[in-house]
């Protein structure tokens, strides 16, 4: 049967955010929100080079959330999809996945905008989005082909007003 | 202090990848090299409407890799860079995260297309990628933009001959 997988958080993600449903659902919806991730010191060494690049990965862990289900009303939408074709923090392992725009960095601490976490999210990983690697022509999209974009833009934001 | 994480595997990937040291870095570098990751039967309610996507984000355990190192030397690259700078599994948190082409489902298998991954690994979450969210207009891509095209195809298809 399968094993467990035990992580650390390297660090904490501070944001304005302290209420989950106002939080914007994507970094898309969040431009303006400023946030930052204070990593331990003691992985200090392993940021260098990271502000070279405009965009980064944080991967974290949606330690708010409740008991996973396995069909879910996305935000932006109100047809229930399997957790899987979506973004929920619903789900069975509680890890979350935001690209944001690394602004600088100052030592330890991480600058960025963008941000639709939740303050005091427990980090466990960063990476480089990488064009080469990231950027995809995709050919289907999904449910989320049938959300037109005034309406993505309105649930998406869930009350925040843009900068 | 930070508390840990525990995750469970939602299910195993498989691969023709059964040496670290051939397989490709990235799906990029990964174009024919088909897979499947069987996710565990009870969980497959939450694979609804996933098909509708062309591309989807798979986040797995790198459960071969060594301790964490805080500065290593990419791939792609013969200089030592933050870990954090790079997409090497020798992570604090042995996190790992590729998107790959979704060919098709069968009930609780998933076949993709542009595997990285190594035969075996446990698949602790999956996720759409949405062009709206995760096709980033990126900037700068760090010690990356260093790198030609021809270079980074070479190295990073580690012995694979693409189909």
């Amino acid at each position: 049967m399968s094993k467990i997988v035990v992580f650390r958080p390297i660090g904490i993600i501070s944001s304005k955010h302290t209420g989950t449903g106002k939080t914007p659902i994507q970094p898309a919806y969040a431009e303006g929100c400023l946030g930052r991730a204070e990593v331990f010191p003691e992985f200090t060494e392993g940021l260098q080079d990271l502000d070279g690049f405009s965009h980064i990965y944080l991967i974290y862990h949606f330690h708010w959330a409740g008991p996973a289900r396995l069909l879910v009303k996305p935000f932006l939408q109100d047809i229930e999809r399997g957790v899987f074709a979506t973004r929920s923090p619903l789900r069975p392992n509680t890890i979350g996945l935001s690209i944001v725009k690394l602004l600088r960095r100052e030592g330890n601490v991480l600058h960025f905008d963008g941000v639709d976490i939740l303050n005091g999210t427990p980090l466990l990983d960063i990476k480089p989005y990488l064009a080469r690697f990231d950027r995809i022509e995709t050919t289907r999209n999904g449910w989320m082909d049938e959300v037109d974009e005034e309406t993505a833009q309105r649930r998406g934001r869930r009350g925040y007003k843009g900068k």
